[in-house]
């Protein structure tokens, strides 16, 4: 017993304290205690295979069922102590609870990998299913909830920090549902795929070989009770790319989130003001800056993502295991649950800020009408190009000079030219309105919003 | 013009010379002179959607395709030294070629991205189809040649560098053909799902909501004419994760590649020399060591994984883009297609010495031989388990130890231990076989390598 | 011979379009080409070397550096295209230009890792000394310049993307001249360190033992003729630490360069305005949005960062070679000098765009005083507590909600309180003018600023 | 309180649990819990610095050195439960515990970073100098030890996993002693550059000027008395670069110890069966297959290196923070010291196990007999060449295929070759005796190795 304060993982002690519900879910799903319940599913499943095939006393499933009861994972550690082998542990403590007849069935046939790549399996299908894929169509249905209501609000588009041209808020927004939908469908897709085995020692069904004719068959048969199903070759550990697969939509989701903490903690910025995180009553800004007001959880999202992307190299290193496998990715895949673990973390702390996202409309406005006599530069160039002005764009951008060095607008000298007059005289009214309220220059901005909002609607619901 | 000699890039000096008319292909859709190409195809394409919807005069569609067949790459460039921007050169060399009533029309409505982003993803679906896929396939095809003739062939199984129990050698192959089938099938849909956009500066259809009512219409019946779809949400840029998906089926694929390259390799260790590569007449092994024969091939595509995979961070980092795009993606981007550059040499690299990888059965027999009498240690625990002995592995750890402190064989120590007798007597015969000659311990080894390569001999011919 | 604009790395197309004198200068170190140059060097060496020990006849020295004058590195690679063994090759064509009494002396003892790693050791230092260093050096002396006129220069302090406390700009500036300062000591330092070897195909001079009793004397004696010493111990290869130490000196000069290049970007954000890029005379800004200024050279910087940080994973891994050496870093060690290739590329864009770089100082003053009001809260804090207030972080931040409620100044506030009366009466006039006036809220800024001007002008002199 | 076997990360229940001493010793140095309490250390240098210049009360230092005693790490976390800010908390609780006359001088003109980044530097310089320092020089002791012990130990030189010419096993191993002892100086190097800071919000002593005339000279008597300097230059943070170059140096070391392991455990391949790691009494190999004796702990360094190598990557992202610092770099920044945690583990590990090595002589030297003959095919080249045979590697090319075919000797071939004789006539007495026993081919591997042990004997008690 140690204080989790004393704990060497930041997971383990301040992400622990942030976020102690959390914690606690995700302890009962990825910790070694956890763990081990999982591998004994595993045992229990081999037994009760053996049972229904006839191949070991009847009732033998049921006490293997119930030795997993009695058996703690607690058990499991001190009896490893002593044996220094984790599996064999694991059958030893199992083996003294069941009666001798049962005894001998317990793990047999299986190799160690058997039961715990299938167990790590179950592991990342529980911690996505339960603690992953319901954050994130929260924080999705969060994310909707904000577009629809801002999906009108016009606010400037910014490439390259600069402003472009005018969009809508709920745009923005909307596209963090596109991709993050996708995500969850990648995520969800890579979880269904993942795979276990009972295919022995080296993946030949050796061993299983001497009890059964179709070896191949009761593999099935074991994983089937646990709901999962065989990968399509296994040496002594299942092929590294089912997991390799999911690894890789749970970082590249938080890539999105990380996309969606940068843009939000830019638009907190002094000068752009558009959003803010609320503040609890009696937080402190800063210990020395009593005015500050940062946006601290979206740096905190970016700076977790700095912390776990990188992990996807093991990930891909784990993919190299010599002949029928080395034990070169044991401890590295052990902290595979380490990216589940921070990505539910981070997704936790969207939910809880994006849901008292103040959204400053006037600031919006404010800053859009900045600059907008310089907008109308594009929709002035595309409806002089399309009424066959041969060189619209070079014929805009000298415009705008002039409007920066007399401080007139494009849409005045455009109107007051001479030269394209043939031209503008031919706009028809709502293309002069456009010109002349260029904040009006929105496109298919709310449209398309509202559009994505619909989809991803309808498509959480069927995940 | 330099010699590629003088370039800068091992890719386009050292691995150019190594394979040169794979160069050429990949140049041919990957260089910039390719990309310019490709960009050209994008904007005949929006010309020719404007036409067939009557916001163009007759013809132009056709105008615009005879003036990319026109205009040079080379003419670009230097057209982009004066402008210094790369989108707007190409624009001026087409308006250079088509009639003044044209002029106007090409790239109306589009901004740079939407022809760089829309040509990549033709670039990268290219060379997919034409340089990655048809290799992968062809080296499946040969896998599968080599695991079918060696399926029967027997081996040891190793794990933890160790001698586990017998496995077949085409069962050790099968372990690729099976992994690397499924990357097949997920670069497959990967590349199915690239992305184009036509979807203006911030992807709102800000200018083409100026010219037509439903531009998200317009936007699919340009890509259309390329073969593409949009993607789900587009700021300035497409949506990163379809590249970035792309990119994680090549790398894991690299992944596979590298596994089977470290395994060759190690498999022609010289204590060890179960395969070989051929080697050319006249070739030198090493410049000091004349009688060396070294893996090089093999150490090469590990090499290459070492060089490549790690780029997947630079994708991962290019997920974040800030509000409607920054820059910061543009540079990292191009370097994208030298991945697939790799993976492709890498795959005609493995297809060569594969081809010709020299297998020696009888060394494979030997070794096995060697250690044989101790492989009898999995079948008798599970065999002794299977009859109810309380404590199998257990006995049989004991009866190893004193194998090796007489020498004696553990099958003759089973058999002649009055402990063991009461299980050792019910064995069938073939049990008993399997006890006294370990060597046909392989399980399903032959079976399942079989099976693996029915089932992808199939699959192949359909993607 | 190919044209550039064909090549597939956009090292040798696109960055070679945009920097051609640069490409030239590092293709003269760093290509293929090159390469083989340095590699003949070291054969001169060699031969030299035993010539002055007596072990080989006299003028064989002369003969070999003649030699290397008449082959070309196209000889040596077509030998090579026949032996396909690039040292056999050059030993080949050397051997070819000399006369027979010397040809058996040309690598005698020498493995081809003598050989190859010794000239690589001599191209990294070449390139860090003839483009690195300089480039570090001339970019270093543009900042100081720039620190020193703008020492002065009142300009916000931004943490969290949020105003704090003022600065100066020059003191902004000064915190890259501090941190690539100490980078460049650290690349030297490096770059000093590099090693050959000259010890044989195992590293434990079998060979050269057959030809002299000191032969790790003789290895100093090959070495020294070019410059470089041996490493503590070599095998196959000299220690990778030596180049992966330069590595890590390069990629984190490159991630400080991407910090500044991030800086400058944001601070031409629309709504900032306080530095911009120059632009050329026609320049493109946007091919659709003409008003556009981009900071795309700082992105660009960014970005290529982003493309070659991550490729220090590969020299960690290149860290590991079995036994006396695999030959798995060999294609991967060759694409170290594009890591060197790419933060010359960037040193030589940043030098360009920073010596332009407008600053506009009357922008910087006006975001200042926008909130100037909330800036007192930290000096009022700091002063209120050091003549005794006991929780004046507290009575500030209270203060600053009312503040923000009823607009009045933190100023105001403070002096019209009753409760901190106490206190403030005591406050100096020094204090009173930091309280009424925060612009001058300055600390050491410009001090600072100035110090590290003073040291680093002087340390670039003395490297 | 928790069990730590319910924790998340591996590091804090697998790994706890494999080293429990090493991880009190660690979590005393690196946990949340003794981060607060370093923390505190330099609040109190704060005051006591304060204090000596006359600018608080006399005994405020030693007011809060008692209170650091007093107030528990725990204490802390319930306040920052309340106030949402670890410092601000911190400095809560230390005022709660002092007079009244003294509170408000607690971290009077610090901003939280000064005493966050301070403490970190603090914590990283004890665990290097704690814990990792020593188990590298243990290991090198070790390493040592066994060097002298088998310097004259003939075993063959691997290259390409093929047998090249003799070394010595001392030797191999002196590849180990001067790797690491390089790391060990440059770990001490980084770690004696830590650095810390007392600058205030932005780095420019906003603060602190406000109550001296000199606050840099300030800053160095506050981190004086913490036995740290202050860095170049600071923003809110100290250059991020000080830890990074530590970062650099802890994971290159790794580096090396990965690729020890890597070389142990293929010496353990059963066809090679070189060496072994000693197998504890009841241990059990493998679940499954009783006799395996399996590289685990070897395997074990190389997993923990997967996972630990690539987030160099993160301390590379964290180079880049906004202006005068953006946050995120917290989170990611708090993961450093799992860095160290794992290479004090994998230092441990490696310890244990290679003090008992055994080390198999008689297979070492019945492998480097199994293909002698050809190993005299360097000797015999470079011999030839020195008596002036203008194409020996050629000719001995030539007699190696004829060897291979014929089965005959190289050495008879050679000495009866008829066309080779004029040269081996000439043959010295010692250089017949190499050819004729190849096995006495060792070059100056025993010299080598003996010179590198006393070198590092000697350095390592300097350090």
């Amino acid at each position: 017993m140690t204080s989790w304060f004393a704990n060497l993982s930041p997971l383990d002690h301040r992400y622990h304290a942030s976020a102690p519900e959390l914690w606690e879910e995700l302890s009962g799903i990825l910790s070694e205690e956890a763990y081990i319940r999982y591998q004994m599913q595993v045992e229990w499943a081999l037994v009760e295979a053996l049972e229904r095939r006839g191949l070991c006393p009847k009732g033998s499933g049921d006490q293997v069922r119930a030795a997993c009861e009695r058996v703690s994972p607690e058990d499991v550690r001190r009896e490893e102590a002593r044996t220094r082998h984790n599996i064999r542990a694991l059958v030893n403590c199992l083996q003294g609870e069941v009666g001798e007849k049962v005894r001998p069935f317990i793990h047999l046939t299986a190799t160690s990998a058997d039961v715990m790549d299938t167990a790590r399996a179950l592991q990342l299908r529980d911690v996505t299913n339960l603690s992953i894929v319901p954050r994130l169509k929260e924080f999705l249905t969060i994310l909707i909830t904000l577009a629809e209501k801002t999906a009108n609000i016009p606010t400037v588009g910014r490439t390259h920090g600069q402003h472009g041209v005018p969009i809508t808020f709920g745009f923005a927004i909307a596209e963090y549902i596109s991709r993050l939908g996708s995500r969850l469908v990648a995520i969800t897709n890579a979880k269904n795929n993942l795979r276990g085995k009972m295919a022995g020692a080296v993946g030949a069904y050796n061993a299983s070989s001497l009890l059964c004719a179709d070896p191949m068959e009761f593999e099935k048969e074991v994983l089937g009770l646990l709901g999962l199903t065989p990968g399509g070759h296994s040496t002594q550990i299942v092929e590294p790319e089912y997991t390799l697969d999911l690894g890789h939509t749970l970082v590249s989701t938080f890539g999105v989130l990380a996309n969606f903490a940068d843009d939000m903690r830019h638009l907190q910025r002094t000068e752009i003001s558009e959003v803010g995180e609320a503040f609890a009553e009696g937080q402190v800004g800063s210990s020395t800056m009593p005015h500050k007001r940062n946006p601290w959880n979206f740096e905190h999202v970016k700076s977790l993502w700095k912390a776990f992307m990188p992990r996807m190299v093991t990930l891909y290193m784990d993919q190299i295991s010599e002949h029928q496998r080395d034990l070169t990715n044991s401890a590295s895949g052990r902290f595979v649950v380490e990216i589940a673990t921070a990505l539910a973390m981070a997704l936790e702390r969207l939910i809880k800020v994006t849901k008292k996202l103040s959204v400053d409309e006037g600031q919006m406005l404010a800053n859009l009408k900045s600059r907008a006599h310089l907008i109308v530069a594009e929709p002035l160039y595309i409806l002089l190009a399309s009424y066959g002005h041969p060189d619209a764009h070079e014929a805009v951008r000298k415009l705008t000079l002039e409007a920066e060095k007399t401080g007139q607008s494009l849409a005045d000298l455009a109107q007051a030219s001479s030269e394209l007059a043939s031209y503008t005289e031919r706009f028809t009214p709502e293309q002069r309105k456009v010109i002349s309220d260029p904040l009006t220059y929105t496109g298919q901005a709310a449209t398309k919003c509202v559009e994505i909002c619909t989809i991803w609607s309808q498509k959480i619901t069927q995940i």
